[in-house]
């Protein structure tokens, strides 16, 4: 009596795992059968060559786990406990795959979703890669960051091993109540504030509170795809309103109640105007006439290059009706996954409770970390400084494009960390420009491209480009755009030609 | 003509936000009417003893957002651009609040939700607490943890700015993907693999793919409250199935199709048991006859006192039947919040597109350092240091429930955080015993304040309290179960009159 077993070594996998595994897979799969002796210990590890010591580790583990039993003074054998039609219903090949694709979508009933583009979507290395949304890596503040984040560390006490308030760390909460108001606008307090792993995370929270099938979700046309698709995927009716140069023009929001409206008054996602003042009384006005909610996505708002920053909607909101979003994705980084929510009271409860239910908040250091940096005033000084350096980068493009494209026109420079582009009308459409830039290592994107929903399918709305500025360098833009300008000026066939004379 | 404005100073909101709000608000509220004339910026400074800077700079922010007008040479005016029916509109008071209330469920449509108990639910301090799941605080490596951290914070790159694969870090879900082969027996790659930020987001992910209103949603009885709660949030019909010695009892499985079944396999939550084989294959039997998934999820299977770890569900699984939840709240501290779901391959991509929607992946540097950690050898190390820790302290709770309590019986010691203690027949209910205990400042929990749901309404399942041991030294388990004793040796009056003694 000798079991067919197979041992490699080296491996990764220890003796004793492959001889449990292998031994467990011939009783699965009924080539050893219950009842059926096996051999001893020591027989096993002569056949084996190993210790016997292994061999007797792998079978207290095969007994531990109820595949074989050990009578005493008589052998080990494969444990009689086992039923046989469980066996086969189990480790039959034949019942599930082959119904698997069709089955997905009948148990989740859901519809199909889509999901945002984060990242640049065109893998290989690029020149110059206008990608929107990306802070300067050279800014992060990484030796204070060290700094605060040690200290934190190595005074933990349990704030690393326990569960805390799911709402997220009081300082932190505290820190961002404290700066809302001189800095929004907004007179709120840590009560109403609930610490969320970025935006996205945020719009989940409020969505899971708000947003049910059949329900009616405003969105700004064009928009951004995050907040979309999302309340597509919770089987919200999407209703597009159009964006014009004041913004989204709230003349056209739908006439219906208990509807939630997602917009981004400070700097509108992706064509970068700023909501008139107008604009954002007649939203509050529809809010409270038809008992909708107002979510405030404010992404990007301390990059205001003159003035101070526009006052958040919420700080206009006496009824109530707005929610505010804001994130340090943009300041600081989306690698930190932090941001906020600012509820109306009759809110915050609920909130919590499904905060909690979503995902018991978010890690600990991080928030602790952060909440110092901002009490000290570092992150002030951090913002002041960034705005600094993307002014100047916003202006190095802007003077690029002037020189090489006089006739264009750019929307929503005043503010953010990119800008649009309404093409000149001698250039083919954006699509098209896209793709020949992708093609020639320059990164410009339609909207669709740049993580936008472009719900407006007439030729106008591929006339615009969106254009990151935030992380590229003045140089870098400066060569970025002139390359477009050559690229543009060969026309489409250069490229090829180009490559075929380097090939 | 001079405004009445009323500043503050020294306040932390400065002079001007404080001008530029005041104007504002009365402008919001018809104070000052469209058109009319505001006192020129020397006369405000006069007025208001202000540099007249200030002045000007809270005038041209009010003129940047619209609210007033400066005509050259004329004067500055209330904006006549303001439509008067939209500021009443948007700053009547009376409109919204009073129907808040029943509105918000309106809205929302979705039944009344509850989340699960996370912390101590007792704020007061306790001699000794025995609330569940907690690792030992200061078994945390802080020293290795604060030098990977460093290191990957200052080697960041664009880590830090940018948003990564919404999935998780590659090196992270290799090294999960390499550890679970022989701890768990689960063999499977980084690509089936999701990081998630703990177990419930984890939760959160499966359900958002595959519970919708009517489905199915089997779990334990009695069962984790994170589970049951989300499964009911999403409208799923919740079919307890009950858990006996020897796990949940598959025989009483529903006969429905497409459902969930949410399990516990290791170390059930909460009474401990270990689900036997024949269960196992009975339960991976039922999900292929009956087209259903199994959430197994393997809170804290790194804690097995004696022999090797049970191997998971996930390891027998040759149909695609299971999502594998693992966590690093136990092992390490649920302040990192970082857990992993491995998928079938068939939900893989839809997963990975749910995870994006839901909030883009978990932060950068707690994967990064968590990953350099279990490459280093380091994670192994710190889980086998602590399993011998958690096994003295179960020890110790274990000797001393014997000697104080000869007639109670033990369940689920042989693994895990927590133990489940069935109280001798001369106690009184669980839950009586629970109020005493913690009058008397010890924490012991019935099943249903230990994060539980109770779906077994019996006098039977009064009888249980749940004991974790992980964060307790062994003298302070000595003190609180001989303090225990001592307060039901009493009877329920004594602590009173102990209390009234002292005061």
């Amino acid at each position: 009596m000798s079991l067919p077993l197979k041992l490699q070594s080296p491996s990764p996998i220890g003796l004793q795992t492959q001889i449990f595994e292998q031994v467990r897979e011939m009783i699965l799969q009924g080539r050893l059968r219950p009842g059926e002796p096996l051999p001893a210990t020591r027989s096993l590890s002569e056949q084996l060559g190993i210790s016997r010591n292994t061999a007797a580790l792998a079978y207290e583990r095969l007994a531990a786990e109820g595949y074989i039993e050990t009578r005493h003074s008589v052998g080990t054998f494969v444990s009689m406990q086992i039923p046989e039609h469980a066996l086969h219903a189990a480790t039959r090949k034949d019942i599930a795959p082959a119904r698997t694709a069709r089955r997905t979508k009948a148990v989740s009933g859901h519809r199909d979703f889509r999901s945002q583009a984060l990242v640049n979507p065109h893998g290989r290395r690029l020149v110059a890669d206008f990608w929107v949304g990306r802070p300067d890596p050279d800014s992060f503040p990484r030796k204070t960051w060290a700094r605060l984040i040690l200290r934190r560390l190595l005074s933990a006490g349990s704030a690393l091993t326990e569960y805390r308030d799911p709402s997220g760390l009081i300082d932190l909460r505290q820190a961002i109540a404290d700066r809302v108001r001189p800095t929004r606008n907004i007179a709120t307090n840590a009560d109403e504030i609930i610490i969320v792993g970025g935006c996205q995370d945020g719009l989940n929270l409020v969505s899971r509170l708000l947003v049910t099938p059949g329900s009616t979700a405003v969105v700004e046309s064009p928009c951004y795809q995050g907040a979309a698709f999302l309340f597509e995927s919770f089987g919200a009716t999407i209703v597009p309103v159009p964006v014009d140069d004041r913004g989204l023009d709230c003349r056209r929001l739908p006439d219906v109640r208990n509807a939630i409206a997602y917009v981004t008054p400070s700097h509108q996602y992706p064509l970068g105007v700023t909501l008139s003042l107008e604009r954002r009384l007649g939203l509050l006005a529809w809010a409270a006439e038809t008992n909708s909610y107002i979510l405030e996505d404010d992404y990007d708002s301390d990059f205001r290059f003159h003035g101070a920053p526009i006052a958040a909607l919420k700080g206009l909101d006496r009824t109530g009706r707005v929610i505010y979003l804001g994130t340090f994705s943009k300041c600081l980084g989306a690698g930190l996954r932090l941001g906020y929510v600012i509820l109306p009271p009759e809110l915050v409860e609920r909130a919590r409770h499904m905060k909690t239910l979503m995902n018991n908040g978010q890690p600990w250091l991080e928030q602790a970390t952060l909440a110092d940096f901002m009490q000290s005033g570092g992150y002030e000084h951090h913002v002041r400084r960034i705005r600094k350096l993307y002014f100047s980068r916003r202006n190095a493009l802007l003077s690029s494009l002037s020189e090489h494209f006089p006739g264009g026109e750019t929307i929503g420079d005043e503010a953010g960390m990119h800008l649009a582009w309404r093409l000149p009308r001698h250039l083919p459409p954006a699509s098209k420009v896209e793709s020949l830039a992708i093609e020639a290592g320059i990164g410009v994107y339609t909207l669709a491209s740049g993580a936008a929903v472009n719900f407006d399918a007439s030729a106008e709305s591929d006339r615009f480009l969106v254009l990151g500025f935030s992380s590229l360098k003045e140089r870098e833009i400066a060569i970025g755009i002139s390359k477009l300008a050559d690229v543009l000026a060969k026309g489409p066939t250069s490229p090829r030609r180009s490559k075929s004379a380097r090939g």
